[in-house]
């Protein structure tokens, strides 16, 4: 930083967006005029994810993830103030704070916000802490909460693709009546982690409109019927009236000024505008400058999310949600998603790199996945001979089944490495294009695609996204999107920016058309594509129930004694 | 070998069996008694497989396989008295001498049986060499010979699963008349290997039914008519009375006496009797004592062979043949087989085994085969998840299906290396079985498993195959079942046995009933066989033609120019 920027970002007005992701919080202050980011902490969970015990040694069931809610406090009291400090930034200059996280993620507190897992009698009882997005132990709750809601035809139903999720408020809420009643009627709020911590910053509890919409199925104002939940379970009945209904708010709206508790956390004057919560991927959008009708953002990491916001309504099969001002104030915000992406390439990694491969890396100072790409990348469109299915984390949208798997045709004998390689980066952008295809065909348009998360830097599947998809591909120009679009938010908020879209134009960082599709290869990709969407609705669509049957008997051989 | 051993030894009479494969010759010397296998001497062929060039530089176009005639000579003459040296028996003990070969492989000759290629005016054509079983460039004029057959409904066409072969003898010198027609006209006759070698070891040129029938399309005693090969080509009408037609050789047979010149090679006595020629996996039925009809021999190596013989009649779809005495006298010979095995292990070995296993298999004096053969049978069956398709070589039986590739449905995010060599391993013992049942549909029994070839040391593999096909299996007692079984046949030839199967009782080898089938186990697999045979029909039979066009969009892609 030179000494003119330094002096200039002393005087200018700041803005901080704290990220909480699933086993860190980041703080980022940016400035409000033009969003440079000017310094970044990170403080991790100190109890990271709780998937085998409690911290007293309380053992959980399989498919469990939960968190301490203290662990979200220790990163306003840590990463803020270091944040600051790496910026140069005097806590004067601070016009607002904004926060996002990640979604479901849900606690039960007393009516003054007090997690139920902080009180003595309630500290060995797991279904008193948060239950982190990914917990998966409700799926039978889902499934009930999905066929009930089919068989009565619910209207909210085609606003989630035809399918409630094990990771929503619902699903999560109703394990906890049926498991342990006791915490439930306890419980005096259920809280959305995202509306909990600003609760804890400003005093006031907000829900925000995106969480509300998405993960707790509030749809054109209303929850779902009193009538519906209590057949689903009698005591369930008031739940939505009860527990988590609270006044809405509209994402970047101000939810208060900062407590002088808080400020002490944080090093921040009290008083600060403290925005609305919201969702981690969610704020990317903003972060991106997607804030037009059609640009969608694809957050590739692990897996991928797809957000987009649009002036049409449209019944998208198996997208996440549809929510009014989910992601944008005015718009219809649609969320669709991959559940596994650069997943199964470090699952290929770790299990279909040779030795010899290693090697040649290891001499050429590449890592296994820059070797794999720069030996996929000297090959045409379709030499490789094969075809995959991304399932290998199950199919989230169109399909909506967790039970797929992934697939590999047009094996031979001289397949190599690299060629598989390239089939799975191919067939994850397959997979992107039949989301895109849904929404098209729903009457959504997707007219442009932005690339955000960790994946941007492998040119090589950009360039394959670009063409399989047809459009041109931008791609963020922050590495901290959420922390940014956070901080974002808290402009808005704060009244720095009119709207988000205008904090948008002035902050957001994105670089258009970086990937142009090549007619050639989509031509070329186009044939493969057929293949593909064959080979999906075959395995995904009924043609065959092979991979549910697979997996049935590999549930039932794994529970026998094993050979010695 | 102990001092009263070999006396006996030294007095016992004896035969030899030598094994042409194809990259060299092995000679065994037997005692007739008992099938002691008392030496054994290897020659390597100098020239190996011609795939790339003739011996002067001439390049050959992809796909060809040639050899060298004069290579088969010096395995006489370094293999057979180098046998006799090592077993420490005397050349006037020896009663008989016999040979198998690889099949189709044929070569011009002259009437006199001087291979073309040795006249020096056609050292530098290709056409002139011996074309090895393996060479595959004839693949449209067994399209052509087979769709023609097909049209004029060919009695024959049955008797080969409904499918010729671009390995047998009409396609290939289909393709000689067409590419050079001056060395089909020079050529006084074709001759298989099997044939030319017994012809130069007793100077008697004598068919041996086995090559006549599964290679030459020989059939109730007639070839296919004139007017049929006509209609191939005008030039090819007479190709059948002309080129290899001559007097048939029952097995086992005396082909003649041995030459004063093949007795200096060889080292033995002038006269001593010549068996007749045959085919290399098919001496070994009787080498495992399989003489009974229902006795299934699979030599599993990179590729398995099935041969058995019967008493019924049956018309097998997708088996490579089926012929009268073809394996044994006064049975029918039925050969079918699977084109990939120990090589889509091997495969999977080179390109799916990380840098991590082949430590751990390092550590623990392991190979790799050894060390995910171990990791893979601590599973339960059905554990992996995993479904595969054998087909990375194509399938030769039932689908006859050159085009088809490999498969693997099931993959997930947990899917280890052990996991796929294991649905590996069981996707070929699938295909046996969906050979037995094609055969046992078709009417023709199999009652027992025999297993020959390199693959039997794999104990984890035969207990897959004894439990999938769930039959006991045996295992043959040699290891050199070619050659003991081609020296059987010499002791009969020679009067010393009164058939093959008193020769087989009294020295074929075999290990009965070493793996039996479990019945937990083989339920389990039923239903994963079930799933294996719904992939293959749909793959296989036309409920998608995905592996065709994947693999033409591959062959087209590969004639682009690359990027850079």
């Amino acid at each position: 930083m030179d000494a003119q920027h330094e002096e200039s970002t002393n005087l200018a007005p700041c803005v901080i967006g704290v990220d909480f992701g699933t086993l860190s919080g980041r703080a980022l202050v940016v400035r409000v005029s033009d969003g440079a980011e000017l310094g970044v902490a990170e403080h991790p969970y100190r109890h990271a994810v709780l998937d085998r015990e409690l911290p007293d040694g309380t053992p959980l069931p399989p498919d469990w993830a939960l968190q301490v809610p203290s662990d979200y406090l220790d990163v306003l009291r840590r990463a803020v103030p270091e944040a600051l400090t790496r910026a140069g930034v005097r806590p004067e200059q601070v016009v607002g704070i904004g926060t996002d996280f990640t979604a479901c993620t849900v606690l039960p507190v007393l009516a003054d916000g007090t997690p139920l897992c902080e009180l003595p009698e309630y500290t060995a009882r797991p279904h008193a802490y948060v239950k982190l997005w990914r917990h998966h132990a409700a799926q039978d709750q889902a499934d009930r909460i999905t066929a009930l809601a089919l068989e009565r035809q619910e209207p909210w139903l085609t606003r989630y693709g035809g399918k409630v999720s094990s990771e929503w408020e619902f699903a999560k809420v109703l394990q906890v009546l049926e498991e342990d009643p006791d915490v439930y009627r306890r419980a005096e709020r259920w809280v959305e982690a995202a509306d909990w911590i600003v609760w804890r910053l400003c005093g006031t509890y907000v829900r925000n409109a995106s969480s509300a919409g998405y993960k707790g199925q509030l749809q054109d104002g209303a929850y779902p019927s009193r009538d519906y939940l209590a057949a689903l379970h009698p005591d369930f009945a008031d739940f939505a009236a009860d527990k988590p209904d609270q006044p809405l708010a509209t994402l970047g709206a101000a939810a208060g000024g900062l407590t002088a508790e808080a400020a002490a956390w944080t090093g921040l004057p009290e008083g600060v505008t403290v925005c609305v919560g919201n969702i981690d991927a969610h704020v990317t959008v903003p972060a991106a400058t997607a804030v037009d009708p059609g640009q969608m953002v694809a957050i590739m990491g692990t897996s991928t999310c797809h957000l987009m916001s649009s002036d049409q309504l449209g019944s998208v099969p198996g997208m996440c949600g549809v929510v009014d001002g989910g992601i944008l104030p005015g718009l219809w915000g649609y969320e669709a998603g991959q559940s596994g992406v650069g997943d199964i390439f470090a699952w290929f990694v770790r299990t279909g790199f040779p030795a010899s491969y290693a090697q040649d890396a290891s001499a050429l100072g590449r890592d296994p996945h820059e070797h794999l790409t720069a030996l996929a990348a000297a090959q045409n469109v379709g030499e490789h001979g094969l075809m995959a299915l991304d399932w290998h984390s199950g199919n989230r949208s169109v399909l909506v089944d967790h039970d797929l798997s992934g697939v590999l045709v047009g094996l031979t004998l001289s397949t190599r490495p690299e060629d598989i390689y390239r089939a799975l980066l191919e067939a994850t952008a397959f997979g992107t294009r039949t989301i895109i295809d849904a929404f098209e065909e729903s009457g959504v348009p997707v007219r442009e695609l932005i690339i955000a998360g960790g994946l941007t830097k492998n040119a090589l599947l950009m360039q394959i996204y670009a063409d399989i998809t047809r459009r041109p591909l931008g791609v963020i120009g922050s590495a901290q999107g959420a922390a940014l679009g956070a901080a974002m938010h808290a402009a808005v908020a704060a009244g720095a920016h009119a709207d988000i879209r205008a904090a948008a134009h002035a902050m957001g960082r994105v670089r258009r058309s970086v990937h142009l599709p090549d007619s050639e290869r989509s031509a070329a990709y186009e044939r493969l594509y057929a293949e593909y969407r064959l080979l999906h609705d075959y395995f995904g669509r009924g043609g065959s129930e092979a991979m549910h049957r697979l997996r049935r008997i590999r549930v039932q051989a794994a529970t026998r004694p094993r050979p010695a």
